[in-house]
């Protein structure tokens, strides 16, 4: 068969790396098109020259185009046969992405763990993307539960991988150039700083987006998402279209402008749950809460560790979880990250 | 708080002047997404070399790709609050914006009256459009009927400023380097010149297009354009979306094209009215009328004066008003501007 | 009248050649939106590194790109009152086109005939896309049925011409530069050579995608092809808009590359048959068949000429035509091309 039928959970070995295909030079168009999927605002992302007063060569792309074009190349060798997409840790972005720049993928499955029913089994990857000059720009680990085709193949030794529950603050990565000391609050948008966030602090984002098909549609492709129940009705039982986690992070975060427009980079991903499927229709909002707070070794630039939720049609304000410890109907994302803000 | 509630009437003083956010770097990205969204087919921003062959250096980005980025930035400060977009005079397109050039927005309010309900009131702003170079690249007046959130705030004297009904011809700004004088009517795509329009001409532009939600959904959000009505559907009662009145000028100008392919720039907005709002599924028509003409100091480079009038299905042959004076229900745009045109 | 109604079967000549209107500058842009409106993995055309490594000075545009824009601009005078679009042949594509290219097209009418009713007749044109240093990038033969305005017009003498049922092996024009001496084939995303398609083999592309409205609108106007059937519900008795048989060209590519990634370069168009008509909310499939192989004058590349089918919902495994000879209802798409391989 010339076709990717994409991998079971027996064709994973342990420490394997592999080569994800397709390779992407990013450019102006990718950027316009994230503005035209989003309604993202950081300044940082949207001007040249925004960029060039934080001593950056140029706007780099958004950080989530970064993670999506790595994370599009992955799915046809970890995802397509996966029936859950578990989780995120240690993710870091390493180096920010030019407009010319060509990346690549690569994932070393770092655990194996077959489930009790021998129907299936949980894979570990650590994931990294590269750019055409060899550098590491993004790192994170995912695990997801992929079906077995051969029932018979024997159990691998399971091997859960021991994984931060948070990036530390040391182990940020700032780009060395970056510099907020001149940094044009009023052109960000908003005020507020580093020292006017804290801990616990919860801010509703107050807008909302009701979501098209063609949008999540042009986002998801424009990934070289390749994943089957995004764009063929006839792969659910409900001839419904499921959205791409990946199209809900940026929603949620590019809503997030509206309270957390300082709150420029995305330097890392600690965890994250897509706790309910999003279906076109839906009216996505956004919270978030302000989980922890770090200095950085770069003069002048503040980490804020913060929950994003993206919830969707007649949530409660902040609902998160029930009494039984289960994610609310209504939430869609419940996400862990570091971002800059400056001091 | 630390979102943005947007101004209500009392928040604005004569005479300040407001600094807009998100500076913006448009590219060919910009530019393609313009072609998919809008049916635009001028030669002088479809190809880098027609424009070389008038003078310029590049193909400039539509002159409303320009005019939305600038408005789209005031939105949060001008109109999140607003009730109604009552007028546009004295627009003057100053400098042509290339790919790479960063736009920002300042607002300088020039007019305020409270209505005589003490509830809400008229704010007048000029607003200007300038590039990484601090030239102007636009300018325009626009006023907008805000609501007050404090109703006992005392009313501000009236102010109301002198508009001009039209621009000028001599105030027309035309960019040094273009000349006509090779001018390819063959490329551009039909032969009238400046001598075969005449003063009350009318033009059917024949073509018509049905609008999606994505298309406007995706436009506004390019234009980082934030107003909520445009987005979510619990904004409206009627679960609607309301189509940015700016979504419907482009495709109206872009559908003059069949007709009107030699009125290369606009170079001058005179005023205009939203008549009426517009849906998805609403099929879009347009048709123009030739108000004025004039020469201007370029050799070779007149200007028309154009009525542009945007329709909706059922339209009957330039309909505008009905007897009482109103726009009638089909008409959703007036427009009133200055077009370049070879002679 | 000042718009264009688009020409009449009577309108025109034998051998006279049309210069199209409105050149266009294609970028980054017209690349992210390419992919984005189609699951297009080309490595070739997605990575300015992979086509470094393959000779190229970067990565060209979409071989479809170039055709969509090449046609598009042929359509207000060649197919505005088309009633059928009936055949494609000896298409060629003759240089590769990059970001910063500017295309124009021209066609030469090439064989006239009208149909016995008198009320329409079969024009054939050779269209040739010619770039901004007067190259010719792209040529192609089509002939389309077209009205006639004026009954009484005298049929011209009927002339139809010779046309070749393929495009010989030797008439391939591969670029000088292309060397797949050092093709990666792990980020290609296959390992399928030249020599692992054999001529008669079949290949189900196996995923799917449901077309929204939006998809093809964007990319119809993105070509700024004017036929009004695609954009304005009014214009079919059934309400519907015709999907561009472009869209559905480009969609087919995009699907077969799960099974064809190595088939990188379109090279010739022998020939197309739009079969049935495709609207949104249909989900396409492909299929392709090994019709021929060939050896190319560049060493290490091969030539596989290709029948891509694209299909509707409910199509059975490979099926083309009925009994009758004529397509099947779910056949969308019949397309005869040569592809560039590496050997």
């Amino acid at each position: 068969m010339k076709t990717n039928p994409g991998r079971f959970f027996e064709d994973y070995t342990l420490g394997e790396t592999i080569v994800h295909a397709v390779p992407r030079t990013v450019s102006g168009g990718e950027r316009a098109l994230y503005h035209a999927l989003y309604p993202a605002r950081g300044a940082l992302y949207s001007s040249d020259a925004f960029a060039r007063g934080c001593g950056l060569p140029a706007a780099p792309m958004d950080d989530l185009i970064a993670f999506h074009v790595v994370f599009g190349k992955t799915v046809p060798d970890i995802s397509l046969n996966a029936v859950a997409n578990l989780g995120y840790a240690e993710g870091r972005w390493l180096a920010p992405v030019y407009a010319g720049d060509t990346l690549r993928s690569e994932s070393t499955v770092i655990g194996l763990k077959e489930n009790s029913n021998g129907k299936s089994g949980v894979v570990y990857v650590r994931t990294r993307g590269i750019n055409q000059r060899d550098e590491a720009v993004l790192e994170y680990v995912r695990w997801v539960m992929v079906k077995k085709a051969r029932l018979e193949a024997p159990a691998p030794a399971a091997v859960v991988p021991s994984l931060a529950p948070v990036v530390q603050p040391e182990a940020l990565v700032l780009p060395e150039e970056l510099d907020f000391s001149r940094y044009d609050f009023a052109l960000a948008g908003e005020r507020h700083r580093f020292a006017d966030y804290a801990v616990g602090e919860r801010i509703d984002h107050v807008d909302g987006v009701t979501v098209e098909e063609a949008d999540h549609l042009m986002a998801t492709r424009l990934w070289q998402n390749t994943s089957k129940v995004h764009f063929d009705v006839t792969q659910r039982e409900d001839g419904r279209r499921l959205i791409y986690g990946g199209h809900v992070i940026s929603l949620a975060r590019a809503l997030s402008f509206n309270g957390l427009a300082n709150a420029q980079m995305i330097v890392a991903l600690n965890g994250g749950a897509h706790a309910n499927p999003c279906f076109a229709g839906d009216t996505v909002r956004a919270w978030s809460e302000v989980l922890d707070r770090a200095e950085t070794a770069t003069p002048g630039v503040g980490a804020l560790r913060l929950r994003l939720v993206a919830v969707k049609d007649g949530a409660a304000p902040f609902g998160l979880k029930g009494a039984d410890g289960k994610y609310l109907p209504e939430v869609l994302l419940d996400l862990d990250y570091w971002a800059l803000v400056p001091v």
